[in-house]
């Protein structure tokens, strides 16, 4: 390509953005859902707490599955002042398979998370892995989806999980679906510290 | 679902998983691709940083088309001991508007990278947004597939960006397309600290 028609290529593409920019004036809290089988969501959802803390501002994420202590992620965040870190799950439920005693535990997870939906203190708030609880039938959408438009205006809130629940993409502002298109664990690669915990 | 079904389809589902699991034996470090036009590419890529972290290893980000240093992640991230950020981008191609301009800060970007990728102190590298390089021709892919091919077995990269060169996709280890089934933005809601930069 030569240099005059990449200029008028991104003239073009510029007025276009900054069109769309300027379309885009509504200062508010956002709920983000990260779905799908492929790697990324929750690592996604960790990666925009740390945006959202560079930026001083106060953020929580509950753990609705995972039960370790040991994840990167945990012992990266942990001791952050602006943060807190809830992990609530007793493990993945094909491990624990126990259903009340996953019920419980869905259920204490979900006691905290409507008390930070409430509080304007905070954010972000990030689920992690709630969805499950739907699949599972550990939890009821109707007072999640309630908690969620009555929460403070300013507040965004990211859930992940591989399937949504179809109330919850109802209200979801952004919605974005993590195919897999490859995964190095199906060609024989181990679960590694760093990458997948 | 009774307790008992439960039950029964969580042990078939952990003998399954048991059973991949044992077969996923090999140790090595992965190439991670995360493509797509959706939400949540980068930041994934900035939440498995923090998980490495969180395990004492080291990291290096380079970046190739963000220009500005007051994003949340780089406010967060820049002052950790095991990590380097490299801001080499000049803004989104259709705001500099000048295709020289872009090639050469490509072209320093991919120097820097290249030392990195022969590097074995690091464990993770992250080329965020590298793949529009590839798109606008700033870059070719054939010295940059071989110097993925040659890096340290243990190292971890991860690419991001909307389209991916073929090139990349066909050496990968894990490629996961983010894809954009809503986005707040197209909705009137302005990009804001903490979830978009």
């Amino acid at each position: 390509m030569s240099d005059s028609s990449h200029l008028d290529r991104m003239q073009r593409k510029k007025e276009v953005i900054d069109e769309r920019i300027a379309r885009a004036s509504e200062e508010r809290g956002v709920l983000i859902l990260l779905k799908g089988n492929g790697k990324g969501k929750s690592s996604s959802a960790f990666g925009t707490l740390a945006r959202s803390l560079g930026h001083g501002q106060k953020g929580a994420v509950i753990q609705f599955i995972k039960g370790r202590r040991e994840t990167g992620e945990y012992l990266f965040f942990r001791d952050h002042p602006q943060l807190d870190w809830h992990i609530m799950g007793q493990g993945f439920t094909w491990e624990t398979q126990d259903r009340q005693r996953d019920i419980e535990a869905a259920e204490a997870a979900w006691e905290i998370a409507r008390g930070l939906l409430e509080d304007p203190a905070y954010n972000v708030i990030v689920l992690d892995e709630m969805s499950y609880m739907f699949k599972y039938d550990y939890l009821d959408t109707a007072p999640i989806v309630e908690a969620l438009l009555r929460r403070p205006a300013h507040q965004n809130v990211i859930i992940t999980g591989r399937t949504m629940a179809l109330p919850l993409q109802e209200i979801a502002d952004t919605i974005s679906t993590v195919q897999d298109d490859r995964h190095a664990f199906r060609n024989g690669v181990k679960a590694q510290a760093g990458i997948e915990y």
